[in-house]
C-alpha cells in the first residue's frame, strides 16, 4: 500500500441520500486519506444520530442556483474537498465554484439544477448525458489547469470505466494479444479493434430482494429513486459502432460535439435490451442512459486524421432489482407521475441477492467475456453499516475517486477515463466482492457452436439485441 | 331462474390443469345443468383425491393427432359434452369429432396440435389467432347446422364479449342513446359508431400476490403458464380502427379473411400499451393476443355493401400479476427458453389481491368508461375450492357456456358473439364479484379537462397508447 497521502482540508458533502449514507462510514474506516472534519449540507436530514456520534456536522440547507455560493462560502476554504452526492444541484456550478476556491471536487454524475432534465425549452438532444458532458468539456477547456475535479465517479459511471480497461487487459492476456500503445499509454480503441470487439455492454444485474413486497403506488430500489427516475426518463443513448448496418428506429444524431454517441427518441427506461451477466446468465436489461456511454465512446473511437476507423457499439444494460423493474413498469403506466411512496431496499434484515456490475465485451475470438464485480448484500453488510451491494459499489467508487484526487490534486476537471485505472481499482478492490472474469457462448441470437462463430458475425448487429 | 334444463349425457373433460380444477367444483355445485357423470382425460393427473371422492373418473392419456379418436370412442356417445380445457389438443379436430358423434363441445381458445403455435412452415400471419379463427370459420361453414360447439368461451375470450355488449348498453343508457337495431337485434357496430367510441381495450389487471417470492428460473402465474407463454409468443393482434391515421411500425395486414384485424411482427408479450382499470387506475398492460380481438373486430365493423364505414381499434391490454410480469421479463431475457420451475399462485394461504376484467370504451362524450368484473381472491375462495380470482372468472365462463349450449343444443359452431349475452351473464354473475361500471377522465396522453375533450380527439390515436 502507498503511504497515506497528505490532506489537511475538510470534506464537505452535498446531499444526504442513500449514497452519502453509504459512503460516510467507508470514509471513516479507510486509511488512505486522513479525514479531519466532515460537514454534510442537505435539504433534508433524517436518521443521522450514528453519523453525529462520529463527529460529522450537519447543515440543513437546500443549495439553489441563487444562494449556493453564499451558503458554501461559510464552509469552503482552499484545500477542502467538495463531494457532491446530491440531486438537483448543478455539477457545473459546483465545479466552477470549487475551482474558484481552490477546492477539490467529486460527483457521481453531471447533475443539472432542478428541472434541468425536463427543461421544456431544450430539445431532446440537449437533455441527454451527451449534452451535459459536452457542457462539462466546454467548462474543462475554459478552466484549464487547476484543482482536481473528478466528474461522474461512482460505480457506473466511475468504476465501470476502470473495469473496462482492466477487462480489456484480461481479454488481451487470454487472447495472447499485445497491448498497442499511443502517446498516453495503452491505445484502448486500437486494442478493441484489434481483438475484434464489436459491442460492449456495461452490463449490470441486481438480484437483491427482501420479503417485504412492493406495494402499489410505491417505488422500490436499491439506490436513489430520484436518480433512477431521472436517468430512466432521459433519452436512451449509445455509442454507435462502425460495424452497424441498420439505423435503429427513432435514433437521432447530435448536431454538436464529437458525435461518437447517438440517442433514441425514447425514455431510456422503456428500451429493453438483451444482455448477459454471471448472475443467472442471459437477461433483459434496460438501456438506461449514463455518462460512461458518451465518455467511453470517445475513448474507444479510432480515427485516422478526421476519418473514422473504428468504434464499438456500447451502452449500459441494466437489470435493476425485481422490485425496481416493477416500479418502473408502474411508473410508465402512470404516465411518469411519481409514486407517492418510496423505499430503498436497505433496512430489511432478511434481504438476499447480489449486484453484478461489469463490462460485457462481445464479438471477439472468445465470443463474449464479462469482467466485473459481483458483490452480495451479505458481504456488503459484513463490511459496513448503511449499505447494500449496490450502494457499496458506488461508495467504493467515491472513495477511490477521492483518494485519486488527493493524490493528483492539480489535474483540473477529469473524467474516469483520464485517471489511472490500476490505482483506482486498488483502492476500491476491498469493497467489490469477487472480481469475476467469465467467458460465455451467449449471443443475442442464441448460443452458437464455436465452429460457426465466424460465419455468424452478423449476430452482433444492434437490431438483434432489441428483437424479441 | 329458468327451469333446470334436460341433459342426460356425460361430461368429458379434456385436460386437468388449473382451469379444469377450478371449473369442476363449480359444476358440482351449480344447479343449471344436471351432472350425471364426469370423466377427465389428461396426460398428467395429480392431486385428484378431492375430485375422485366426488365421483369424477380419471383416465391418464395424452390425446394426440393419431390416437385421439380411438381414445375418445371409448367414452363419447351422442348427447355427451366434450369440455376441452387442454393445451396441445386441436380444437378443430375435437369439434369435428364431436360433430360426427352428435356431442356438444366447448373450449376456451382455439388450440392447435402441439407445435402449431410455432410451426416453422407457417409465416407469422398464419400463426395468429386471426388465422386459427379463420380455420374455425371455414369448418363452421363446412359443418353447417348440428350439435352446438361453443368456441373460445372462458373469461377472455368468452365472457368478455358479453361484458362488451352489457357495457355498451350501460354506456348507451348513460348517454341517453337509443340502441340501433338490425336484423339480428342490436346493431353493436352502429351503436359504437353513434356513441363516438374510437378505441376499446379488453382491459384486465391482476393484483394477486402471495408472500412467497418468485425465484429465479421460475414462472409464476395465476393461471396456465403454458397458456400465457403460448399467446405471449404469438404476434400481437388488434382490430384496426377507421379513425387511425398512423400505420404502426412492424404492423402487417393478413391476405385472407375479413381483414378487420391486423398484427404486429412482435411477440405479443413484448408490446406494452397504456390502459386503465378501476384497480389502481392507469397502468401498463401487455397487448397479449386473444381470440376476441378478431371476433369482436368482425362484430363491430360497419360496412355499406363492401365499403368500410366504421371500426374501433380494439385489443387486449393485460396487466398480469406482478410475479407473471417478472416471469415474462425473465423469459424474454432467456430468449424464450422456458424456466425450469412453474408455479400457479393458488395454494398460498396468504394471497391477497383481485382480478379486474372488463372493457374500456374510449373516445365518447364521457371520455372513457370501464365495465366489467372485479373479483378478489378472498371472494373466489369463499365460493369454491381450488380457485383464485382469475380461475373463477374463467370457470364462470366455462359454466355459462356449457349451460347455454345445453339450452341451445343445435346451433353448430358458435362464438361468444352469437350467443345471448344476457343469459350467459345471468349464469356467470354469481362468480364475478362486483360488476363495476366506472367513468374516467384518463386518456393515453394524460387526463384532459372536460372542456377541451373535443379538441383533443386525436388523443385516441393508437400511437399514443404505445408512446412512453
Amino acid at each position: 500500500m502507498q503511504h497515506r497521502v497528505k490532506f489537511t482540508g475538510h470534506l464537505i458533502f452535498i446531499g444526504f441520500g442513500s449514497i452519502a449514507r453509504a459512503t460516510l462510514p467507508l470514509l471513516l474506516r479507510q486509511d488512505h486519506v486522513p479525514v479531519n472534519q466532515i460537514t454534510v449540507i442537505a435539504p433534508v436530514i433524517e436518521k443521522n444520530i450514528w453519523f453525529k456520534e462520529r463527529g460529522i456536522c450537519f447543515v440543513r440547507k437546500a443549495l439553489t442556483e441563487h444562494i449556493f455560493t453564499q451558503t458554501l462560502d461559510r464552509f469552503i476554504k482552499p484545500g477542502d474537498f467538495i463531494v457532491n452526492l446530491s440531486v438537483e444541484v448543478s455539477s457545473l456550478a459546483l465545479m466552477t465554484y470549487a475551482f474558484s476556491k481552490g477546492a477539490l471536487y467529486l460527483d457521481t454524475c453531471i447533475e443539472p439544477w432542478a428541472g434541468g432534465y425536463d427543461d421544456p425549452s431544450l430539445d431532446l438532444s440537449h437533455r441527454t448525458n451527451y449534452a451535459l458532458r459536452y457542457q462539462m468539456l466546454g467548462l474543462r477547456k475554459k478552466l484549464g489547469n487547476g484543482p482536481t475535479a473528478v466528474v461522474a465517479h461512482g460505480a457506473n459511471p466511475g468504476l465501470i470505466s476502470h473495469l473496462l480497461k482492466a477487462g480489456l487487459v484480461e481479454l488481451a492476456v487470454q487472447l495472447n494479444h499485445r497491448l498497442p500503445q499511443n502517446r498516453e499509454g495503452v491505445d484502448w480503441a486500437r486494442l478493441c479493434m484489434e481483438t475484434g470487439i464489436k459491442v460492449i455492454h456495461f452490463a449490470e444485474r441486481d438480484t437483491q430482494r427482501s420479503s417485504r413486497l412492493k406495494q402499489d403506488d410505491e417505488f422500490v430500489n436499491t439506490w436513489s429513486v430520484e436518480g433512477l427516475i431521472n436517468e430512466g426518463h432521459q433519452s436512451a443513448e449509445l455509442g454507435w459502432g462502425t460495424h452497424e448496418r441498420t439505423w435503429p428506429t427513432s435514433a437521432r444524431r447530435h448536431r454538436f460535439g464529437s458525435r461518437n454517441a447517438i440517442y433514441l427518441e425514447r425514455p431510456s427506461a422503456t428500451v429493453p435490451v438483451k444482455t448477459w451477466t454471471p448472475l443467472g446468465g442471459p437477461c433483459l436489461g434496460l438501456m438506461i442512459t449514463h455518462h460512461e456511454t458518451a465518455s467511453t465512446a470517445d475513448l474507444l473511437t479510432l480515427k485516422d486524421q478526421q476519418k473514422l476507423i473504428y468504434r464499438p457499439t456500447l451502452h449500459y444494460a441494466y437489470h435493476p432489482c425485481n422490485d425496481a423493474l416493477l416500479s418502473i413498469h408502474e411508473l410508465i403506466g402512470r404516465g411518469w407521475q411519481s409514486q407517492h411512496q418510496q423505499r430503498i431496499l436497505n433496512g430489511e434484515v432478511d434481504s438476499i441477492g447480489a449486484d453484478a456490475l461489469g463490462v460485457l465485451l462481445m464479438g471477439h475470438e472468445l465470443n463474449a467475456y464479462w469482467f466485473g464485480s459481483v458483490l452480495t448484500i451479505d458481504e456488503a453488510r459484513a463490511l459496513l453499516p448503511f449499505n447494500n451491494a449496490t450502494s457499496l459499489q458506488v461508495a467504493a467508487g467515491v472513495l477511490s475517486g477521492i483518494v485519486w484526487a488527493v493524490e493528483n490534486p492539480d489535474r483540473g476537471i477529469v473524467e474516469p477515463e483520464q485517471m489511472g485505472y490500476e490505482r483506482v481499482l486498488e483502492v476500491a478492490r476491498p469493497y467489490l466482492g469477487t472480481l469475476v472474469g467469465k467467458q460465455t457462448d451467449w449471443r443475442p441470437t442464441g448460443v452458437v457452436p464455436k465452429s460457426s462463430q465466424d460465419a455468424a458475425a452478423d449476430d452482433w448487429q444492434f437490431e438483434h439485441f432489441t428483437r424479441f
